[in-house]
């Protein structure tokens, strides 16, 4: 079946031969069953409930901490509830990192509180605390080019501030002070860095999310102060005074840690060994409850095999929702997951993960082979009615499917609307009332789509795909 | 002229009378001036580097902490370099209250932490804190319905939800929560309070603000849950399983403190001795900078005195600003100026405060007499190009001027947009950024017309006047 789709495409392209292929595709009836369990979802509330249940009966769950045990029981047991035909525990183990107590205080000229959270994976501070004379860089870009005479024994601070995009492109261009500016401060002879936080809101709470960390490479304690607080320190900066800053951060690396991916599957009938993989990442910053990043993601892809199962039934594929662990801080279950599966990559026929936020969907990308894309194309027959457009064939996919892409597994992204998403992601605001359930249902009604059509075929999406094409 | 301009109302209300009336009361080019001046100052910056300096350079200011005594400097010094005629410092004493530190968390049936923040008067909770089953009120009036065994030995929590309104009248229908709780279940033996944050938004920050408090009458110690902590407590009440709450309050009332009402006046040169009192409040809640709560008012009522004077020049009534030492929890500022006045009131001839942010304004209020209403008309005249409209004479202006207005003295209201004002009322996030520059200029142009058309003229608005008409 294969073979002949494959060379069906290559000895034509006139749409009446496509149309053909997809009509050889899919049976009629299976296709009406997507598409009605698709419109069903769309006031189905069950991601909703799973979502609200994980923010409510665990709440913050970052990798190491208790809750992330509380959050792999929750799973497990969600999992089974929900009727998923096997469950499985796959352990990742980890150096945990603990947040500690954090403050921060401007000393002089203007003596203040300020809203501070460590970058995750700082080192702490001492217990007294750091202080010294801020230097402002209006960018990394900017650290990296000072003169280390600048930078010795102060205090950095990096004030760019990510834009508002749809497509949330403004993160990429604006954490690479969060990665990296502890690190480039230590080299030149800073005693330590905080970065104005990314994110796109106006509150008084600071966004925390990983920075680079070796313990071989020297580094500073590296903290994010919330927008309004930077928006202070720019203010008192103004004034040609110096200003000293005080802060100190209780965090540290603590012992290792053995967590685990929470693996639900909905048993595949002619080929149970193939796999169609969806999920979100279990664990979450510890400051919020986890619903945008990523509860929803979970609700979302556990509604969607579970929404198959029962009103489908089981498909050709096994569809596997993988509830990833401590995707944050080091994609430790992303990692476990690759090693422990290197013999049977090839059996993971396409993979997706829901991880940015709740957010309506609007467009379809994938990272297929070409010969697959008539696959696609019946895809996005039954996407169009939701308002969803087709991207391109260079998506990436999310963070913990980076290991089964890199070895060559096709994937896809069902791209949400992730406007506010910044606005809240990492915070303590990323709490269940940011989530609209009429919007997560819509990305459920996607999600159902594409993990049915991609479980109910026996042709495959390429395996051995590198980005650049 | 009073009481010429009271008969000629009397006697004629066409039109034309109306407008003989008008032109008798003001110089044409005085008014030409003021209509001049407020074009010009839509676009002058001193209201907002005025908020900009008192929010940087003291930031948070709760009455009777080190930081009242910082504002108050800064406003005397802020006057004197404005070119204010005269500046005072008028005592205000009482009782300090203290936050201390704060923090809660539901124990069981699923472990989180809250974000919680002291009402402000509230007594401390043991230093252990106080842990108890959570027993949920929709309102206030449910709560004072309750049978006492229901409460005694419980947490009592009230989920009333603040509407969102343009005028802010949310806030009455809710606040009733906030200042009678702890004494109402005190009263029916329960150990503490917790109650939904006043306010319209969904952000992780509590909203603080006093409750009423008396030494002699029993109450518990009290605080409120940000609107998403109070989401969460919901629905796990939702669950029908006890709902243990852990909370710990480090605030206290102690010493007697002496903190200063700051007086800014631009003396009249025919009437030096009566006074069209403008002001804010110099004080905050301790969470946030204060910014629009109420640096802005500060801004807008030093900047139009200031600019009448340097574009006008000095009117026939003095101009006094008063920046009202701790609204906040007591009044005292108002208190204290009405008793060190108390001879001279009927001085007192007109009187506004701006304390409701810094959104645009769209109507004025008055509670002037009835013979007064032509000079209302000729104020509409030049608030008109505004957009602003009457609204009625059943004003009641600000909290700050309850004791003079109550004594009989003559008040208006600028009525602000306040859409979004609760949103950051009394939480951390009120900070300087939530103030658009382009409105706050729209509230000095606005204030600058009321005060230069009162205090240039020798006719009253009447006082000995009340609230019911």
């Amino acid at each position: 079946m294969k073979a002949i789709a494959y060379s069906a495409l290559l000895l034509s392209t006139s749409l009446f031969a496509a149309e053909q292929k997809i009509s050889q595709m899919y049976d009629a009836s299976f296709l009406q069953k997507v598409a009605t369990l698709r419109d069903h979802a769309l006031n189905d509330p069950l991601a909703y409930d799973i979502t609200e249940s994980l923010t409510t009966e665990v709440g913050p769950r970052l990798g190491g901490s208790e809750n992330d045990a509380k959050a792999v029981a929750w799973g497990e047991a969600k999992f089974k509830a929900l009727g998923f035909d096997r469950v499985t525990l796959e352990p990742a183990t980890f150096q945990r990192w603990v947040r500690g107590k954090e403050r921060a205080e401007i000393l002089a000229p203007f003596p203040q509180p300020l809203a501070i959270t460590a970058l995750g994976k700082s080192i702490p501070t001492p217990k007294e605390g750091i202080t010294g004379e801020v230097v402002h860089f209006a960018n990394l870009a900017d650290l990296e080019a000072a003169d280390p005479n600048v930078v010795k024994g102060k205090i950095t601070f990096i004030s760019n501030r990510m834009s508002r995009q749809k497509d949330g492109s403004g993160y990429g261009q604006a954490v690479g002070a969060r990665g990296t500016a502890a690190q480039v401060t230590a080299a030149k002879g800073g005693i330590g860095t905080v970065i104005r936080s990314i994110g796109t809101d106006n509150d008084r709470l600071p966004h925390t999310g990983a920075m680079k960390h070796d313990h071989n490479v020297a580094t500073v304690p590296a903290a994010a102060l919330s927008n309004p607080d930077a928006d202070l320190l720019m203010n008192m900066l103004k004034r040609d005074q110096p200003v000293t800053l005080k802060y100190t951060l209780g965090s540290y690396f603590g012992d290792d840690y053995t967590s685990h991916n929470v693996i639900g599957d909905i048993v595949g009938t002619e080929r149970p060994d193939e796999y169609i993989v969806i999920g979100c990442h279990l664990d979450s910053w510890d400051l919020g409850t986890g619903a945008i990043d990523d509860a929803s993601g979970c609700g979302i892809t556990m509604a969607t095999a579970k929404l198959i199962k029962q009103h489908i039934g089981p498909l050709k594929r096994t569809i596997r929702v993988i509830l990833w662990a401590n995707e944050e801080y080091g994609l430790a279950g992303a990692k476990a997951y690759h090693e422990a599966h290197k013999h049977e990559l090839k059996q993971h026929i396409l993979g997706g993960e829901s991880d940015f936020g709740a957010g309506a969907i609007y467009a379809l990308g994938t990272r297929v082979d070409e010969h697959a894309m008539p696959l696609v194309d019946e895809m996005m027959k039954l996407l169009n009615p939701l308002g969803i457009t087709y991207a391109n064939n260079q998506s990436s996919s999310a963070p913990d499917l980076i290991p089964l892409r890199a070895a060559g597994m096709a994937v896809f992204s069902l791209k949400q609307d992730g406007t506010d998403y910044f606005d809240y992601h990492h915070t303590a605001n990323d709490t269940l009332d940011k989530i609209d359930p009429k919007n997560l249902a819509q990305n459920v009604a996607a999600w159902v789509v594409v993990t049915a059509l991609a479980a109910n075929t026996a042709q495959d999406f390429g395996f051995g795909l590198t980005d650049k094409k």
